[in-house]
C-alpha cells in the first residue's frame, strides 16, 4: 500500500514500544507484531501477583498507545521464525510479513538453569497470566487451609521465592505484607502465624548489583518483617509438594516462585543467528545483527555489552534506550548515513522492599544520590507511575496505591484463572510453537 | 465450635449476600458457600463484555464484604447436592457441611429452550469468565478482520444478540457504541461499516415488561444508532459460522450472544424437590421448601409467585428482598414465632439503551414516575453505583464511567481469556459436576 520503507517490530515490550514511538514522524511504515494486543508493564507484575493491583491496570492495548501515530500498523500474532532470504517474518498462522528493516524485541522468559522440576512446578513473573494465576494460587492456598487446617502441618502456607535480586526482594516484601496486614482480616479463624515467606539466594547477599549498605538494609527490613532470608542456598530439585536444597534439606511447599534468572525468548533459537550468554543475540555495537545489517535487536534479547565487555542488564531502562537507538539507526541507514554505537545512559538502580522501605542508587552522572527507606520507596513509586503506559492506568494505579497504603487493604483478591495465550506456552515448555502447517487463512504474503 | 444454630447459605449472589447481612447481629453462625471467592455484580456483566469496565471492578471478594461480621464463615466450594436426612450440604471435594437452617440461592444459568447449537456456539452473560471471554472474542474478531479483510465478506463482524429484554437491549446499545465511537480509532485501516449488530426478538416488541412508550423508544434509539432490530424472529439452529432462523434464512455470524432467557441453576435437579416453571424450586409463601421447612430458597432459584400466581421476575431486587426475607424467617423459627409470607416491593423497571438514553419506570408505590432519555440514563447509572458491592469498586466504576463518557473511549480492551472455574462448566454442559469420588482431603464432616 505504501512505497515507504517497511519497519517490522517484533514485540510490544519497552524496547518495541519506544522504537515505534521514535519512528512517529519518520517516512516509514511501522508494523508491530505481538502475541497479545497489549503491552505488559512487567516491573509491576509482582504487585498483581500479591493482590495490590488489577491485571488491567498494568497492561495497555497497543492500538490505543498508537492511535495518533499515522504510520503505525499492528498485527496480533505469534512469530515463529524469520525468512532472511525473503526478508519476511513468519507467523504461526502461516502469514509472511515482509520487512525492509527489522527490530527484534521479544523479551525474555525465566531461566531454570536445568534444575529439575522448576519448569513443571514453578511460578514465574513475566506475563500477565502468570501473575494472575500466581495470585489465585496464593489466595487459594489460604482458602484450602481455612477449610482444612490439618493442611497447615503439610506446609501449605510455605511460600518460597528463589532469587534475591530486585524481583525476589520485591515479591518477598509484598507477600509478607499481604499475610500480615491484609489476610488476617479475611481469615479471622485461621492461624496465620503458620504462613511463611522464605527467600533463597545462592550468593551470600541480596540485591547483587547494589551497594553493601543497600544489600544489608534490604535484608534487615525483610527479616524484621518476618521473611526468612537464607543466603548461600541452592535449589537442587523441585517437586509439586516440596523442594530439595543442594544440602539435601527438604522444604515442604506448593508455591515456588522463581525469580532466579531469565533468558532471552526462545525465538532466538529459531533465527539461525549467533548467540551470546543467556541465549541473547550477538549484536554489533550499533545493535544490528552481524549477519543481517538491516535487522536490529533491542531489550532483553540483545547481547550488547558495555566497554568492559559485560552484557547490559535485562532491565526496562536498557530496553527503552535500545529501542530508541535501533529506530534511529534505521533512519540513518535510510538516509545513507553511518550508524553509531549504542551507549547506555545508566540512571541507577531502584528497588522497593515494602511499605515505606525502598532503595534508590542514582548513577554518578545523576550525582550519585542515594535514598533509603521512605524516600527510596516514594521515588520508586513516582518513577514507576511515570513510566506506566496509558493515562488511565496511571490514574487507577495511583488511586489503588493510595487506597492500599492508607487502608492497609489490597483490593484485587479475586481467585480467577487466566488462560495463557498459545504463544505463552513457550514459558511452560521452553519451546517455540511448532511451525504451523498451512491453514485455511494461510496468506502467502501480507502487504501493509 | 459453636452451639449456636448453623445457617448455611449456598451462593454469594444478591440473595445470599443480603441474607447473610440480615443475620449480622443474630445469635447464629453463618456459613456461605460459593464456587468463587467473590460476588459478581451481574447487571454490569454486559459492560465488561463491551470493554467499558474491567472484570475486577464488578466483582468483590466475599470475605472482604463480611470482614466486620463476626458470625460469618466462608467456604469456597462446589455444592453437588443436599443430604436432607443428615441435614448437610455436600461439596464436590467430598466435604459435608452440616446445617440447622439452609438458604439456597445459587442463581440461574442461560436457558436454551432446546434450540440446537446454542450451548456449543453461544456466548452467555451470567459469569465473569463468560463476560471476559466474550469481550476477547469480540475484539479478536476485529483483529482477524484487520489482518485479513477478506473475512469481512464471510460476516466475521456480524454480532447477533438473541433476546430483546433488558440484557439484550443493553448489550446491543453498548456494542454498537463500541463499534461507532471507540474501535474506529483503533482500526483506522479497516472498513468498520461492515460491523453490524443484529438484535433478534421473538415477540413483536422489545422490553416486554415495559410500557408501550418505553418499548418504542428503545427500538427507535437502537435503530437510529445502527442496530438492526428484527422482531417476530425465532432462531431454529446455531452453527459455528452461522445461524438459521425459523424462516429458513441464514445469517452468517461467529458471535451469537444469548440473552433470550435463563433457568434456575441445575443444582435444583439434584435436590429431590418439586420444581416449578423454569426449573425453579417450588416454595411455600414464606419461601421455605414444602418438604423441608428449615430450608429456604431465595433469588433466581425460588419459584415464588405473586398474588395472581405469576412467578416473580429473576432480577436483583427480588433476590435482595427474598434473601432478607429468608434470613428473617429463620430468626422467627429460632424464636419460636410463625413465619410470614414474602411480598415483593416492586420499585419499578430500569434499562439503559446507550449513551444518554435510558428508560426508568417507577412503580405506582413510588408515584409511578417515568423518565426517558438522559434522565433515565442518569438514574440507571446512579442506582447501579449504589448497589454495586465494595467501596473501591464504586469509586473505580464511577471514574471509568466518567472517563468513558467524556473521552468517547473504553479502557478495558485487552484480549485475555479467563478460565471458567470447574463449577462454571455447568454453564456449558447444563449438567452439574458429577459427584466426586472421595479424595485425599475428604472430610467426613466439617464443623464451624
Amino acid at each position: 500500500m505504501s512505497s515507504k520503507a517497511r519497519v517490522v517490530i517484533v514485540g510490544a515490550g519497552f524496547a518495541g514500544l519506544y522504537a515505534a514511538k521514535a519512528l512517529k514522524k519518520a517516512p516509514v511504515t511501522v508494523l508491530m507484531i505481538d502475541q497479545h494486543n497489549y503491552h505488559t508493564f512487567q516491573p509491576l507484575l509482582y504487585q498483581v501477583a500479591t493482590a495490590g493491583l488489577e491485571a488491567g491496570e498494568i497492561a495497555h492495548q497497543v492500538r490505543a498507545t498508537f492511535q495518533k501515530q499515522k504510520n503505525f500498523y499492528f498485527r496480533q500474532g505469534i512469530v515463529i521464525r524469520v525468512d532472511w532470504q525473503e526478508r519476511a517474518v513468519m507467523l504461526e498462522d502461516g502469514a509472511a510479513i515482509p520487512f525492509d528493516y527489522l527490530i527484534l524485541a521479544a523479551g525474555a522468559i525465566y531461566h531454570d538453569f536445568g534444575i529439575p522440576g522448576v519448569r513443571q512446578n514453578g511460578f514465574f513473573l513475566k506475563t500477565l497470566s502468570e501473575a494472575v494465576n500466581l495470585r489465585s494460587h496464593i489466595l487459594k492456598q489460604f482458602e484450602r487451609a481455612d477449610a482444612d487446617p490439618s493442611l497447615l502441618e503439610k506446609g501449605i502456607l510455605n511460600f518460597v521465592i528463589v532469587g534475591g535480586g530486585p524481583t525476589g526482594v520485591e515479591m518477598a516484601g509484598a507477600l509478607v505484607e499481604l499475610f500480615d496486614l491484609v489476610l488476617p482480616k479475611d481469615f479471622p479463624h485461621l492461624d496465620l502465624s503458620k504462613a511463611k515467606v522464605i527467600l533463597l539466594e545462592m550468593q551470600d547477599h541480596l540485591l547483587a548489583p547494589y551497594s553493601e549498605t543497600s544489600r544489608k538494609y534490604a535484608q534487615k527490613i525483610l527479616e524484621r518483617r518476618g521473611v526468612e532470608v537464607r543466603l548461600g542456598t541452592t535449589v537442587a530439585r523441585v517437586g509439586p509438594h516440596e523442594l530439595e536444597l543442594k544440602s539435601g534439606e527438604i522444604i515442604p511447599t506448593e508455591t515456588l516462585i522463581w525469580a532466579a534468572g531469565i533468558r532471552a525468548h526462545p525465538l532466538v533459537n529459531a533465527l539461525g543467528v549467533e548467540l551470546a550468554n543467556g541465549y541473547r543475540i550477538n549484536v554489533n555495537d550499533d545493535l544490528s545483527i552481524p549477519e543481517y545489517n538491516q535487522a536490529f535487536v533491542a531489550g532483553d534479547m540483545a547481547g550488547a555489552s558495555d566497554k568492559s565487555g559485560r552484557l547490559y542488564p535485562q532491565v526496562a531502562q536498557v530496553a527503552i534506550q535500545q529501542g530508541k537507538h535501533a529506530a534511529k539507526q534505521i533512519l540513518k541507514l535510510i538516509g545513507g548515513e553511518k550508524t553509531t554505537a549504542f551507549h547506555y545512559f545508566d540512571k541507577g538502580l531502584m528497588a522497593i522492599i515494602g511499605r515505606n522501605a525502598g532503595v534508590a542508587e542514582l548513577s554518578k552522572r545523576l550525582l550519585g544520590l542515594r535514598f533509603r527507606g521512605f524516600l527510596g520507596w516514594l521515588s520508586w513509586l513516582f518513577i514507576h507511575l511515570i513510566y506506566l503506559v496509558g493515562y488511565q492506568n496511571r490514574v487507577q494505579v495511583f488511586i489503588d496505591w493510595a487506597y492500599n497504603y492508607f487502608s492497609y487493604d489490597r483490593h484485587a483478591r479475586l481467585i480467577t484463572q487466566m488462560r495463557p495465550s498459545p504463544g505463552e506456552l513457550v514459558n511452560k515448555t521452553g519451546k517455540l510453537a511448532t511451525e504451523a502447517s498451512p491453514t485455511e487463512s494461510n496468506n502467502t504474503k501480507v502487504t501493509f
